[in-house]
Parts: structure tokens; sequence; C-alpha cells
């Protein structure tokens, strides 16, 4: 299995994007990845895009916008974890030697058609969940409201730096408090929101690397994916399950991570799944947080990009976005956002609706 | 690049199937593949799902119902073609060492909702296109509605004797020339039909296959997608692109071939492929089919299975069949529809919407 190596990666931002096609997106994204790996489009042979909101051939109407140049182009779709599957495919393509540069993307528009004229329902059904999986944290662990908003207010404050950011302001815990009920205890600062964008991001075998780009160019030294798992919860332990795995293949401990992008489309999995990767004992998450363990200029900053809280969850580009982020904390590329430490190891975590936990090691030479 | 092997295959019966629900059709599909391979579910370590007709998480749906392991799923788009891209994914996953053992399934439920009470207009788009392309190869080559016609005589024969075809009866060229007109000149019998289904393969290292099976394990010994070409047909001249490139990774010529699985969801597409693959001269495919070249006793047989037109086209199984079919083929397995020649060298070719060509070729060791 040859190693690969993360070159570049470009990024559309995310948000509500109501004038933008998803071509526009998708192909904004994949020209800036194009010149953050100081390649052309005629380099890339084969291309996944990560696309879960709807559409058809998503990946080949931004490929062919892009110029037709005789390559490949396969979309994946992996609920919420649709960007980090396409991500895997191509590190896949890579490590088998079927091709030496490929490209994975994500890209989503929502709504992928105009709302129908019978009123919608919210989408109840996971707040709900998460609501009851908060207050089951609180009760057992003494988990407090005040260390579950710390996660929003963190992610918030990162995303105000992040210039692809569907929110980019900074709020306080009171405003988290005080923002509108979803479902007790979850105000809508708890909870991250739908939208559109694009992320992208260029793979090549290591050897070959340093050919294009004279920047950290990050190995990839796990990527793993579960989405069954015999007994167990289909979140958290799926994902101490494939982390550990993960862990193993890359031969690190958890404790060698200098940046986590995780999953946290609500406050509590941020607490959880510092749990689940093993950086606390079961319980303790709330108490890392609220000690600033998990800010920029902790010992193990979490979702320097603001996290799908913040930085906003289009769904198929999100997996994507997460390895711009850890690419460019790697470089030390991300001005004011910059996490203080030295991010030599790091990890992208994503899970998703159906049963999925997909997680990827990273390692700056 | 490690070399890998199918060692097994499984379908559900292609058709209508209201009664029969996704879930149901793949988990038939998959137990069966087990069986022609000789594993149980635990050794799979991955799955690809080529599903393309709607739904969501589809083969999570079906990997939860067959048990949970602990393994990777991840869904593949790419059209007609879906299934083919995650037998590719399948290959790629084994190759570069990630696993060893990786099975690609295509499923999908025709339709996928219950019918709008507005009703639909029918699919006229794709008719109309093709039958002016068989206009225009009638003009310009002299191919005759005899030798089209032929087309569908053959592929239903061949369906005849599969009992996984979604038509199964034999019929005559006077049956195919006065069927209900579609788009002139095609009638009814000239077009391959929407259904439901599912069909899964296993794929496994090279070195372990005989451990699994005793059985002939065809070696993949190409695996190439293309979804855009600079200039050229999206079709006939991508399939041509493609085909070349694959017959250069195998080492083989077009006249090499025992077997070709096609895509011919219409019965001119059998003619055009024909010479895009190589078989024959531009505009010479008609007489092909019309010499009985093409016949399970014919130099080139295509579509032993009965092809789209009357096996079916189901969306994400159809290249997923294709692969069984082959696979069955070399084994001498295919009862009265066994190619009489011996099968030792095979291609599955699908194209699809939006712009892609995938060929896979096979070797019996």
């Amino acid at each position: 299995m040859r190693e690969v190596a993360v070159i570049g990666a470009g990024m559309h931002r995310y948000g509500v994007m109501a004038d933008k096609s998803l071509v526009e997106m998708g192909t904004v994204a994949v020209a800036r990845a194009l010149e953050d790996a100081n390649l052309s489009w005629e380099d890339i042979e084969t291309v996944y895009c990560g696309t879960a909101q709807g559409g058809f051939a998503n990946g080949h109407q931004i490929c062919n916008a892009m110029g037709l140049t005789g390559l490949g182009i396969t979309n994946v779709e992996n609920a919420s974890a649709s960007g980090s599957a396409a991500f895997r495919e191509a590190v896949l393509a890579v490590a088998s030697g079927a091709h030496e540069i490929a490209l994975a993307m994500g890209v989503d528009k929502f709504p992928p058609q105009p709302p129908k004229t019978t009123p919608r329902k919210p989408a109840q059904g996971p707040v709900l969940w998460f609501a009851e999986l908060t207050r089951n944290h609180m009760a057992e662990h003494g988990t407090t409201i005040d260390q579950l908003a710390q996660v929003s207010v963190k992610s918030h404050y990162n995303a105000s730096l992040n210039p692809y950011a569907h929110f980019q302001e900074a709020v306080t815990l009171q405003e988290v408090h005080e923002a509108r009920m979803v479902a007790d205890p979850l105000t809508v600062m708890h909870c991250c929101p739908r939208g559109s964008g694009a992320a992208a991001v260029v793979v090549c075998s290591k050897e070959v690397a340093a050919q294009y780009s004279e920047k950290v160019n990050p190995l990839v030294t796990a990527s793993v994916l579960k989405s069954t798992l015999p007994g167990g919860d289909p979140s958290t332990d799926l994902t101490r399950f494939t982390a550990q795995i993960a862990y193993e293949k890359a031969g690190i401990k958890s404790q060698d991570l200098d940046l986590i992008e995780l999953h946290d489309a609500f406050t509590i999995e941020e607490i959880m799944f510092l749990e689940s990767l093993g950086l606390c004992e079961r319980g303790q998450g709330g108490k890392l947080v609220e000690a600033g363990v998990t800010a920029l200029d902790g010992e193990y900053p979490i979702n320097s990009s603001g996290g799908l809280i913040s930085v906003g969850h289009p769904i198929g580009p999100t997996g994507v976005g997460q390895i711009a982020e850890i690419l460019w904390q790697m470089r030390r590329e991300c001005g004011q956002r910059q996490v203080v430490k030295p991010v030599k190891t790091a990890m992208a975590h994503m899970v998703g609706a159906g049963g999925v936990s997909i997680v990827h090691l990273f390692k700056a030479e």
C-alpha cells in the first residue's frame, strides 16, 4: 500500500447560498484546491464527489464545467460522512497504484429543489434524540449546561476567524443560553445549521508530492471506515471502535493528537467524542471543555475550523472541509485561528446516519 | 497494485418486484454471493453499494439486516454505471491492500416511492435520442431494421434461459417489428425496461482466492473509469477511449474477447459498441449481429445474460450483474445459455448519463 499525501485544498464558503448553484460552488472549491496544490485541472486523473442532499451526477456537472480532460468521476454517499468517504476512495485510488493524483470533493446545495408548497415540518428526530443524550450525560456524569454551552462559544469563536464558515460571529455563554429553545436543554446554538457549500482536496503518492508542493504535505497514516458494530451505540461506541483501529494502524496514541476535527452536530457530541476518542475517561468530557483544553491554545484543540456547529454542515462537503483545515493548520496558514502548539499529528472524524464512523489520521512530515 | 480475483456472485431476479423491498432483494443477492464464494457474512471486510434510483443509506440498510459485524459500507452513484463503479471501488480496496475481502453490490427499487397522484409523463428524452441515433446509423451505414431487431431477438432468447432475467420469453423478429412503437423506428422491444433487483459479487486478493474457492476465480486485469472526453461523443467515443486504455492495461486485443457484457439500453447500442470496442469497422456492427457473430455460439458472444434489453436494467445492480454473468460463464455454470467457446477473456462495459464509461476486463486462470 503506497503512502498518500495531501498537497492542496480549497473551499467555497458554507451557508444558505440561495443565489449560488451547485456547479458554481463546486468549481470555486476545485479551482482553489488546484491553485493550493500548484496543479492544473489536466493533472487530475480521477475525482470522487461526496454528495448527499440530492441532485443527479453532481460530481460530473462540476467536472464537466471545469473542462473535459478524460478523467474519471464517481459520486459517493455516506450520509453526513459522504465527504469523508469520498476522501477515503481518493486515498485508496492512489494507494492502490491505479492513479497518481486524485481529487476528493464534497458539494451540496440545500434545498436541492425549490421548497414545496406544502410547508415542511422541522426534522425533529435528531434534535430530540440528542437532547435526550444530553440530559442523560448531565444526569449520569454531572455535565453542566455551561460546559455544553462552552462548546458552542469556542466553536463560534473559531468560526469567527474562518472566512469559509457559515457563522462568523463570536457568541457569549449567555447568548447560547438565551437563544431559541429547540429541545430542552438544547437552544438553537447547541445545534449545527444546514446549508450549502463545497470543499476539495488533492492527494497524490508520497513520492511525487514534493514535485508539486514545497510546503508541508501531510501523510495519511490511517483511513478507517466502519459502519456496523456488534453491540454498542452506533455513534460513540462505533467511534471508539474505529479510532482504536486507526491508532493501531498509525502507531499512535490518542494523546499524540495535536488537532481533531470531529463531528459536532450538537454540543454534546464534542464532549462524548472526547471520551470515545480516548482523550479522557467516560463522563469527563465536559470538564475538559470547561478547562479550555479543546481551545486553540489548549492541549487538545478540537474543531479549530469552528466545527459543524459554526463552520456549518452542508453534508457532502463537511468531511472534506475538515481535511482542508488540518492541511492548513499543519502548514500554519490559519492566521488568527492558528492552533498554538505545532500540529504534527491530527485526526478528521465523522459519523453519519444509517451507521458510519470514518477516522482519518494525518502526520506532518 | 495487488491482483484481485472474483470468487463468488449472487443475484435477486430483476423485474417489477412491487411486493419486494430493497432490503429483501439485497439480502437475497448477498446471501447467494456468500454461498457461491464459500464465505460467511463475517468474512466480508468492506462493502460498496451501487444505487441510483433514490433512497437513503441503501447499502447500510442491507448490511444491517445481514448482521452487525464491524464492516465498512459506502454507497456509490454513477448513473447507469453505479454498480460498475461500486465494483471498481471494491477492486481498489483490495488492490491497495486496505482489505483482503470486499463485496460489491448493486440494488435499486423502482419506483422508490409510491407513484404520485399526478400522472407522470413517460421519460421520452433518451428514447427520442436513441431513435435519432438509430435512424442516422441506418442512413449512413445501411444498417437494417432486421439487424436491429435481431439484437432484441438474441437478447430475449438468452434471457429466456436466465432465471434472474426480467423478461424470460423468447420473441421472433416479427414480434419485435409489430410491438408498440415508441419512437420511430424503435418499438418497445428495442428498449430496456426499468425495474428493480439486486446483484452482489465478492472479490479478494489473488493470493487468498484459492483458499475459498476451488473453482475458476477470474482475475481483474483492467478497471478503467472515464467520465469526460475532450471532444467526441460521450457514449461511443468515450467507450472507444476507455476500452483502448483497458486493452493496453490487460495486454490484450479486442479480438481476444470471448464474451462481452455491454450496455444495450437500446438495440442500436449493441451495434455501435461492437464498433467502438474494436470488433469491427465503424458501420459494420449490424452485419455482425445478422451473421450470428454475437450469439451464444458465435465468435464474439455479446450479453449472454440477455443484456439490458431482456435481463433488465434496474440501474444500481446492472453493472454488478454483468460480472456475475462473466464469473458463471467462465465457470461454465450457465446451463442452456452457456457460451459455446471457452470463456477465458471477458469484458463488462457500462455507460451512464452525465458522462461515464466503465470497462472491466477479466481473465480466467
